[in-house]
């Protein structure tokens, strides 16, 4: 078959955007080729847009045919936390049959060497970053996330991560030259001469399973750098977040067949509802790679039981926030403010814990006290999601029942701070939305410490108050040791507290955001730049993205002969 | 403490070295640092031969004292293969004391950064290097290698491992700064800056279980790798192994002290016999990393139970040797009978199954049979093997009771081409040497796969008739998929049966060596140049050395902050 995208041409398109990602991550200073704003699509192929709500618009209610081998029925069922039954089927796979299927083109690409990879993967990323409007929507509601966190987070941030990782895979498989020359001196003799061909080989089929709240920010980091390592990589999206995954399967078959690769080497593994394929597809023998984002109970389960795979998984933590003195109160209350409320909570990396010595703090308008934070904070969230409309565009709806439930118990575990408010979405009238409550507790009570030490994922923090600041390093320690971190937070002007804190994240392997003020969140990361989780403690086994989230994904052979 | 050896010093003594390791990991051509030469050693404060001896001859008998925390006991017990007692005492660990005081010096040891571990480490290597002709002895006594074997193998071969790990390592470290300044444009506003800092963090106390046939060689690449990587770490020597080990952690703790480090960074853990440490320290929860070489029952065991951990195993395989055709039919021969011979088939590589076309093989002397080929390869083998002393010194000696079981188990289990010979070792009278038996099998039987579809560690060889060149391929992918494989070696001279073998040993995930006729042999692999193992069939998890090996031996934290 004639190829219509050739090395050639993919190679001249995609070279210099992957050699400033490889000069990125080696950096680590701010870069993206992927725009931010909703209004610099339109041009050059890309949807504006109302071209973008027009493609989504499109989709709802059809079938969405992705052309695999053994698919046996078509399902769907996907009801957008803004209240729309989204109406798309999917092709449901006899797994005997697409498995095999997806192992057909693997030795073609495992065959077009790394370089082709990569920019096969870019072109992949261009045609989804071209179709960022629609995929906003498609994230939107699925999520549940607001329209503009959905277009960011779910178009351009996950792309950013999704070429991250393909970076991260070719510079690992080229770290190892294609050919080597081998001469040993052996004194007076001849020496010795090998030549050597190195080549970096596929574990075999990818399983990347998908979550309900970033569907393509957590996806695409290990469906990239599972592909351009030469894997076949079988999605399996969370039931309620299929859309924005299987356009994503749809744009890199397409991709794949037109620069002459088996199309089957991405395809879609969506389930009937209860039907819990995922513990099904992950100890098939096929499954090398497993990535998972999602809950620790079944994380854990992958990582005990999935042994025929490398095992790469997100699961739950318990992030904590020190705020034990700070010389920009309103800044730190205002920061602290939209960390609680984007997206209603409902991000692997939002605070839970905010440790509040219950003799007070120091700011620059002098010493304020344990309650009088907690009101401070109250008042700063209240203030923030005030306007409807606002808040609407903050907080997103909440994503399922669960959630809900959560945020409707957390009122009694402790005296309400701040208490959780029901808000109208006048476009969607479906839609439920909740700012956010704050709780106090004691860190010193064991009751009260068994409902701040375990993570209640949602719209709910607890402002925790402490004997004192070296109380609270413990206490994080503990938190981080037994529960698991993504995000670690601290608020302080002492150089002794900001040493513990410091050396506690360093000890127990957590990722640290100090005395952010500004327009950063401690929930928010960087492709390029900060790493997602640290791969070091119990919230995460990986990191995005680093050498040792890609180094394991092939292996090299090596074929020597004499020279 | 004022340090003896200050970073300055160390630096300008070894970043050369380390620069050129790192190039020569890039290239892959020939480098070593480590002189293969006894001759080499005797000047710059190195051991000649006479005064390496005296120094082996000095141990015999005495304690060896670490210095360690927690030695509540002496053991011992080696027994040389050549069958003198060692008599060497080594202090036995309470682990409730020894593992918290290992922990102790870790924060300076991360704090000392990549660098400065790296050329602490060639500092030990250096000193190591220096008294190679001690080590030598130790090798060999513990080993059963002969004496130029355990001097190149357990010696410059070993270092130059160790060397690699640190290089791969190092440069893993480094990939991303230590520090980022990160400004993203906000339009007309004034752009977001933040300050990052970015620290390898280890993982905690590596754990090191050595083997009896190569303990420097199979040791230090985990050795090094977690040291390196900021890990302290444990070395549980195999109890009739322990010498090597313990000398190298005696000169780890004398350098690290002498550097300013706390010398229980690096520990050793004998055993009393049959006490089974192992299990016992592959559990606690301070191990985060386990290097393993030995067998596949207790590698599993490793993976499956070890979960807090790291796990990286060398475990068996079953290798294979094609010969379905060659144009030097001689130097056939004498290779294969060179890799058959070397430390009596006592190594993890050598070729275990002789696959040959029951029709016979095409030679340039014309065609051969099966049962000519059989011949041929056991009259070059008892050539190799006809002079005494030649015999011993490439034999070495029986390691253990079992493999001379094993051996001579292995006459019954079908036709003898090549008996196996018992040798007296003049030097030695107590040593077990023994010449390879080569036993004809049928590819086609089952009762014969049943015997060569196993390893059978030793000094035996099964020379397999199959039924063609695609049913040798066949088996071979076969035999690496269920059994792994550490190399596979071909001969062919058709461009077809290459090219099925290659894309075997590409989708099973093997090390090929094809048409070794000269002095290279396919059990032998050069640091800095050959993978040893592929990390992606049974036979091992990892490869010595790449960026999977250490990649996941350290995390990075960052610690951002608004500039």
């Amino acid at each position: 078959m004639a190829a219509e995208l050739t090395a050639h041409q993919l190679i001249a398109q995609h070279r210099p955007t992957l050699d400033q990602a490889l000069e990125a991550i080696r950096t680590r200073a701010y870069w993206s080729p992927h725009p931010e704003h909703p209004k610099a699509y339109g041009e050059n192929g890309s949807l504006d847009m109302a071209a973008g709500k027009a493609a989504f618009d499109a989709l709802l209610g059809g079938r969405l045919d992705l052309g695999q081998p053994g698919t046996d029925d078509w399902v769907g069922g996907e009801v957008s936390p803004y209240g729309i039954e989204l109406g798309v089927t999917y092709p449901h796979a006899d797994v005997d049959t697409l498995l095999p299927a997806m192992r057909a083109g693997q030795r073609a690409w495992r065959d077009a060497g790394a370089e082709m990879r990569a920019v096969v993967c870019l072109e992949i990323l261009k045609r989804i970053s071209d179709r960022t409007h629609e995929f906003a929507h498609a994230v939107m509601h699925t999520s549940g996330q607001a329209f503009m966190m959905a277009f960011q987070a779910g178009g351009p941030h996950a792309q950013d991560r999704g070429l991250e990782a393909v970076a991260y895979a070719y510079v690992e498989q080229v770290r190892t030259p294609d050919d080597a020359e081998w001469t040993k001196p052996q004194g007076k003799r001849d020496p010795i001469a090998l030549t050597k061909r190195f080549t970096p080989v596929p574990r075999g089929v990818a399983l990347v399973i998908g979550c309900n709240t970033f569907p393509t920010w957590n996806g695409y980091p290990g469906l990239f750098a599972s592909l351009a390592t030469g894997n076949a990589v079988l999605v399996k999206p969370h039931p309620r977040a299929v859309l924005p995954l299987a356009l994503t399967v749809q744009v890199a078959r397409e991709v794949l067949a037109e620069a002459g690769f088996d199309p089957n080497l991405v395809a879609l593994a969506a389930e009937r509802a209860g039907e819990g394929i995922a513990k099904t597809l992950a100890t098939r023998p096929e499954i090398r790679i497993i990535d998972y984002t999602g809950s620790t109970a079944f994380g854990d389960w992958l990582e005990a039981n999935a042994r025929q795979a490398q095992v790469y998984t997100e699961k739950a933590g318990v992030n904590t926030v020190l705020v034990e003195s700070t010389d920009n109160y309103k800044g730190m209350l205002s920061n602290l403010a939209f960390s609680l409320s984007l997206y209603s909570g409902q991000m692997c990396t939002t605070p839970q814990n905010l440790l509040i010595p219950r003799d007070g703090i120091r700011t620059e308008e002098g010493p304020r006290t344990y309650d009088e934070v907690v009101a401070d904070l109250a008042r700063s969230v209240g203030g923030l999601l005030g306007d409807d409309a606002r808040a609407n565009g903050l907080l997103g709806a909440i994503v399922n029942p669960d959630v809900k439930a959560r945020l409707e118990a957390a009122a009694g575990l402790g005296e309400v701070a701040l208490a959780s408010r029901e808000i109208a979405n006048p476009d969607f009238p479906d839609a439920v939305v909740r700012t956010p409550v704050i709780v106090k507790l004691d860190g010193a009570k064991p009751d009260d410490q068994a409902a701040f030490m375990n993570e209640c994922f949602g719209p709910v923090s607890f402002a925790v108050a402490v004997d004192s600041a070296a109380d609270a390093v413990a206490l994080l320690r503990r938190t981080i040791a037994n529960k698991g971190a993504m995000t670690v937070g601290a608020y302080t002007t002492s150089e002794e507290v900001e040493e513990a804190v410091q050396e506690a994240c360093l000890e127990e392997c957590a990722q640290l955001s100090l005395n952010l003020t500004g327009g950063v969140y401690v929930n928010q990361t960087a492709a390029f730049s900060d790493f997602h989780g640290s791969g070091g403690n119990p919230a995460a086994n990986a990191a995005l993205c680093d050498g040792a989230f890609v180094a394991n994904r092939f292996r090299v052979v090596e074929v020597r002969r004499e020279a």
